[in-house]
């Protein structure tokens, strides 16, 4: 294996705990109304739709749109679901979308992030956009060195021109940087595109009942259990 | 005025003294073959050759490059105007083309920038692609929330859809996001693409014998004598 010459990272479920956070933030804006919905169902149903809105744009039947606007198709769509749609007008729901860029990260990642930042380049490569990525990052306290991602490659992973597209953004070739995530999808797609791989397991991203990505099942460069293992490889 | 959400900046010249920077970088290696050409005057052919270069993409005669590419091939240049060509081999020359990437900032530009990052959101709206403003950063201490400019709009300032771009990635609209350079021609390009607009003069950024861009020529939101003025409008 090549020393990594740039790490970089899937963001949402790898980086930060969206569930808990959405579900904070979306629970908090719904008690405001009146609704006594289950945050965590809220969060899970929002995010259910994340996957069904990228594939219209992978699928090339919808123009690339960055994820900002998805996220606020699929909250107009979840509010319907838990029957509070009336309640929300447009600005509120604007506001209430902006919960993506107020992400908490798990335990150790900024202080693990900091280290790795001194032996190599570190960047998202999110399928949220730069616009999020840096809102994000600003909130959570994220020391990347640039935001990379899908707003670059105008697609979404796991398209490979996503992965290609932050390798060239470096100017690196794909076997001297490393993707990272928890999902081992991500990594089949990044290691396919020609970039290293490091699995790192996030058991209860989805909840305590996770039945996926509990372990990697690739033949990942490597399995780490955080970040700051990655600076033997540096 | 709007207060600004975004600040975004030219970064040769205004934030980085290109012209000490590569005499230093460029004289030692110079040095180091046995030439004894003027550091100075060499740095200042090298980047003489950098307008015309951009030139041919803005006025699409050539496709896309980064700067990269094109600081390399002004190199070959500049080396053969100065008799040197044949003693720096292909790998020597991509070596001493990274002297880009080792720029120092002026004073105060780091604990000012720290500064303005607290209140806002700062990026570099640069020429210089993300693999070049990425090294510069982690060189210079740059501390960047993300990386825009021409590598984003693959075109050259002062073209309008570099702005824009920046705009767009941050998903702001020109007038909440305002440019600072301490070149006025930056500034109407940024301006006339419904930017604000800062003027901070750099007088010995082409050395003791500068003639251009003393003074602020133009009607912009602002003159500052250094970054950290802008505090104030944020």
């Amino acid at each position: 294996m090549n020393r990594p010459r740039a790490l970089i990272f899937d963001v949402f479920g790898t980086v930060v705990d969206w569930r808990n956070s959405i579900a904070r933030l979306a629970g908090k804006a719904l008690t405001d109304k009146g609704f006594d919905a289950d945050p965590l169902a809220f969060a899970d149903h929002w995010r259910g739709l994340y996957q069904p809105a990228m594939e219209r744009i992978r699928s090339d039947s919808q123009d690339y749109v960055p994820l900002d606007d998805l996220h606020l198709e699929n909250l107009t769509q979840t509010l319907k679901h838990f029957g509070a749609a009336a309640a929300f007008d447009a600005d509120e729901c604007r506001r209430l979308n902006r919960a993506w860029e107020q992400l908490d990260p798990w335990p150790d990642v900024v202080s693990d992030l900091i280290a790795l930042k001194e032996k190599t380049i570190i960047a998202p490569c999110s399928n949220g956009s730069i616009a999020l990525m840096t809102q994000l990052a600003k909130h959570a306290g994220l020391p990347w060195d640039c935001i990379l991602g899908a707003d670059i490659a105008r697609d979404y992973k796991p398209k490979p021109i996503v992965y290609q597209a932050c390798c060239n953004a470096l100017q690196l070739e794909p076997g001297d940087v490393m993707m990272v995530a928890a999902h081992n999808d991500d990594l089949e797609a990044a290691q396919a595109a020609g970039l290293m791989t490091a699995f790192i397991p996030r058991p209860v991203e989805y909840g305590p009942n996770q039945s996926q990505d509990l372990v990697s099942w690739g033949s990942w460069d490597t399995d780490i259990t955080r970040f700051r293992d990655l600076v033997r490889l540096l």
